[in-house]
């Protein structure tokens, strides 16, 4: 692998493809007008037909000749006779030889005499009965003038003129605009097709079972997706297993049906990356590793004169690349221009030390934090997909900065609608699983919210209320001295603060046990037990914080136990650690245990509050989220995850010590 | 009909429609994950599954136990055996137990051997050749961490997590995280279904024969391609004619199927229009008329539970009462906020007067003319399909405002990308077919560039010059005096500007007339004739002052021409006059003449050029423009049109006064 950086890899990719006329759209074909929604225009269309094609009534009432009305006012109305002076007529009519003006219904004295008519009954047609009633004459008050309600030929498209250029994506209203211009069918770009074929001997499909060393293969999912999200048709092929014979014959025959390939995984320097090799083989290899991250494995090449693309096998790296050399190629088989991200300039909410060499394609979430935007890293794990579910928006770190300092002015490429983002309730600190109640609970009654949360630790969200990087901070922190929860905390780290506090539960902390507890763990004193592997919380976090109080009461000596200083940052994932039998016990809550059968064993009951500053605590954001707190339907949630106890859920907490 | 504000109308709609429980999800219902791109949650997802579910190596390589190499360095470094102390393992392999650490297989100095054999023979697995070449020990230079390039259990998701919450627009990001969960479908949100009623007796198909008095019928077309991209499902009725118990009967069967229904016109206060009294009758009219423009004739109202939408017949007026009742009643059923178009400040490039009393949804075109941006409004008419198609963004007039002011500046709603629209380039000034090829071509070869022309005749192209109100201008003035085109009108009215100009073509202008000839037109002498109705260009067209220099040549007084104040706009609007037999005759370009088949006197052969101000003419935007208008294939197709002389086109013409 020669790196190269993303431009250069683009430059030959693409001018090799111009070269060879591969990255054009191919001839068009013929849709009708109703298929054609989404499609896009592979010739220019004018009007067959203007529209509209006649001279038309635009209101419904009567049509004169404006000649006739001229002098007519209040004190010496012109009296006008029908079928001679005057018709009835309706929007849509055409005009009659002759005539050459509309005046509307409303403004002829009948008009109370008809509406009552019609109302009385509405089977028949109005014009009729006026015929029925013997109307025969008409006064007009003033004068109107020649071509007064009545549409032009043409008024709207003249027949031979361009209604769409071509390369243009058809919306609802230019169906609208070519079916008046008496088009019934046209050109469209094809949709470019992609062959998408998935590789690796450790690939199961979903659905199969489940076993170590074998992974769901979601990659050509997503591809696929983002294809026909493009405008392209992809075609999924099955697993390719890690044989090189098996993916050259299947390349071969992909070559014959598709206008792009492309392959995933096996474009590394690993044992059983042949991808290359074959390329090389069977046609050319432009690019080989780029210097991007994630991505940097990919591919680029011609087989067959076809393009070919090798994505990374880790899904952040596939999708990075695919974004940043298939997008455009579909985009260009399609006539079209890439649409660019807004881009809006953000303030790193943390430190971020970035490869020299590479650019880094880095993952954020905002949030609008006192008139600032705030830019939140994301886990930047290749294989970390949950990050692009996360993700509102991507900065691009460049291969020579070494990474972005805390608060540092940048630009970010949104992924989502800047007012979505603007909409971001950002809580920092304690994890919860009442965390995913409430930013579901959010989602369902005011959907245009959304609640963000980083695990932290509690004494990570005090922290970063105070450096206002957070909207609102969870804690569960135990002072040792006054067995008090929070306010010590606060007082200490953020005197400067008006903050309210909001308690959302009380809750058991115990230890988590596998079920069966065959180790026979029954107290806090079995962990220093020989045979028994511990995993703890992070420092800062309340969990820790719980068990060092506990150990000192209890006079146990935390070097003692077995894995003390293994960390883990949320209750689950000590939960997922002691259910795959990694380790024998940790601390954590109930509903943590519950969620993977353990057995718990209580230790503690603690609070869990919300800490909000006061001057966001009226604010709607806070109001709609304090509105789903107090509601019965998340309480009834939150009961049934057990080991919560909700008296005072959603009440504001004094502080005692100043209150009282 | 009561005219509500847009305010009163939504509030009583949809609070009406909550007491009734009519603007929410219905039940969901049960789909497969790769069945669900762009669809909505109706249910929190949680992991079933960790991804990863087990320890695995994130590198090719191999696996070691961290304290085995505690201590290895350049100078003595740690001799581990295969087995006992290492394994080989790629990518994706669990790991053994009792080993904790991956080493990258380019970081062992086997690499080179193992990479040379990889490129002789590339049909086998890599490990196993390692074992055909007996490798049994590795040395290990450097100290590892436990955990060193192995992905953890849950690094991407936890079992149990929230993975999306309900509410939530699949993406193909979502769908790959939600496999990698263990999840194989979900609940979403049922698409809304909607019944598309078109009704009128002066509707026909597209496809009918096209007589005067009746029309092609497409705004159900429209409405549907809406709904679908909204994310409902719409159901087009056959067209309904105007009798009332044809519609009740229709309204009656549907409501037994749909979400919502919307009948399409005969909402009015026509003769024809029986929807109000129909609903009253079968159901509740909660709303009739609304102080929108266009838009005011909509009904909204309940028939059997189900919500009701009447919207008016003229297509621009059903769009943007869809767009203001429908849209957000379909989100609503989604589960989903209304995403916000973006808005920004724009400038008035023309006054508008607007009727107090109504709020006006006025379609505007942008260009950015130095740095600022230009609002251009576009045609008003409720019947004007073609002004949503170009419209850029909407401009709301409030009820209580007069209309705007040149140069005033107000926020606009953006129907466009902001990029699309700052690549617009502004043309203002004298029409020819031209025009439509440039606007073709340029989206062919620059798809990101957009050709916007107003045709206001060569002076109003030169006074938007002098008022910074476009890019360009097109015009083709003779001087009387000196028989020159343009430079002695740049030189007067432009005398401060820099300006460029380029020729875009030599033409001939002549007298269109029916085919066949049938009142024996000649000349121009002819126009006199009492039984030649004529009809003439706008004052400021190049061709009104071309017509009023021949006619002063030859003696003629305008005033014995009959229609000579009778104006159109372009020449193709009196190609399609003459060619309707509204009048007899036109002065035109031979392109417009043969695109109707008219015949054709040729009268005088001039100058079309096009006028840029020098500060533009390196910009990108005119050398995109310039490289298709010295292009062959441009060429080609305008000579195809017929009339045209290209010997110039593309190239600076000098103002002989001062140069020479």
């Amino acid at each position: 692998m020669n790196k190269l950086t993303l431009k250069e890899a683009q430059g030959i990719f693409y001018k090799t493809l111009l070269k060879y006329k591969l990255a054009q759209p191919s001839k068009g074909e013929l849709v009708s007008i109703e298929d054609s929604l989404g499609r896009i225009t592979a010739e220019p269309i004018f009007a067959r037909i203007s529209s509209p094609h006649y001279q038309a009534a635009a209101m419904d009432g009567v049509v004169v000749k404006a000649r006739d009305t001229y002098g007519a006012s209040e004190s010496s109305p012109v009296t006008l006779k029908i079928d001679q002076d005057f018709h009835f007529i309706n929007t849509g009519n055409p005009i009659p030889f002759g005539f050459d003006a509309v005046i509307k219904i409303e403004d002829i004295n009948l008009l109370n005499k008809v509406k009552e008519k019609k109302n009385r009954d509405i089977s028949g047609e109005f014009t009729d009965n006026l015929r029925e009633e013997n109307i025969k004459e008409i006064k007009i008050f003033s004068a109107v003038f020649p071509g007064q309600h009545i549409r032009k030929i043409g008024e709207d498209v003249v027949a031979n003129q361009l209604i769409i250029p071509i390369n243009h994506w058809i919306r609802p209203v230019d169906i609208g605009a070519l079916l008046g211009g008496g088009v019934n069918q046209l050109l469209v770009h094809k949709r470019p097709k992609v062959a998408v074929i998935p590789t690796g001997d450790e690939l199961i499909k979903s659905g199969e079972e489940i076993i170590p060393g074998k992974i769901i293969e979601y990659n050509s999912k997503i591809i696929k997706g983002l294809i026909s999200k493009w405008g392209g048709e992809a075609q999924v092929y099955e697993i390719v297993k890690d044989i090189p014979g098996n993916l050259k014959k299947i390349l071969l025959e992909t070559t014959t049906k598709n206008d792009i390939i492309v392959v995933i995984a096996g474009s590394s320097a690993g044992s059983k990356d042949f991808t290359p090799e074959i390329i090389k083989n069977i046609g050319e290899v432009l690019v080989h590793g780029v210097a991007i991250m994630p991505g940097k494995p990919t591919i680029l090449g011609i087989i067959n004169k076809i393009p070919f693309i090798g994505l990374p096998g880790y899904p952040v790296s596939a999708i990075m690349s695919a974004e940043q050399f298939l997008k455009p190629l579909v985009f260009k088989k399609l006539g079209l221009s890439m649409p660019k991200r807004q881009k809006i300039k953000v303030h790193m909410a943390h430190q971020v030390v970035s490869r020299l060499g590479d650019e880094e394609f880095l993952r954020v979430r905002l949030g609008n934090i006192e008139k600032k935007i705030m830019a939140y890293p994301l886990p930047r794990g290749s294989g970390v997909i949950t990050s692009l579910v996360e993700a509102d928006g991507i900065i691009r770190i460049p291969s020579l900065k070494e990474g972005l300092n805390l608060e540092e002015e940048v630009n970010v490429e949104l992924w989502k609608n800047l007012d979505t983002i603007m909409n971001n309730i950002i809580i920092t600190g304690s994890h919860d699983l009442i965390l995913d109640i409430l930013k579901n609970e959010l989602r369902e009654d005011f959907s245009e919210y959304s609640l963000v949360y980083f695990n932290v630790g509690s004494i990570g969200g005090l922290i970063a209320l105070k450096q206002n990087q957070t909207h609102l901070a969870t804690a569960h922190l135990l002072d040792p001295e006054s067995g008090e929860y929070n306010f010590p905390y606060l007082r200490k780290m953020l005197p400067q603060k008006e903050l309210i506090v909001v308690n959302l539960a009380y809750r058991e902390q115990g230890i988590m046990i596998k079920k069966g507890n065959l180790k026979k763990i029954k107290e806090l004193n079995d962990l220093t037990r020989e045979d028994i592997k511990f995993i703890n919380r992070q420092k800062g976090s309340g969990t820790r914080i719980l068990l060092d109080y506990l150990l000192k009461k209890k006079d146990i000596n935390p070097l003692d136990i077995k894995g003390y200083s293994q960390e883990e940052y949320t209750h689950l994932m000590v939960a997922s650690a002691v259910a795959e039998g990694n380790v024998d016990a940790g601390l954590g809550i109930l509903s943590a245990a519950k969620a993977f059968g353990l057995d718990f064993v209580p230790v503690a009951k603690e609070r869990y509050d919300i800490i909000i500053p006061k001057k966001y605590y009226s604010s709607l954001k806070v109001q709609k989220l304090l509105t789903i707190i107090r509601s019965e339907k998340f309480k009834k949630k939150v009961l049934n995850l057990g080991g919560y106890e909700l008296s005072q859920s959603g009440k504001v907490i004094e502080d005692e010590s100043i209150s009282g």
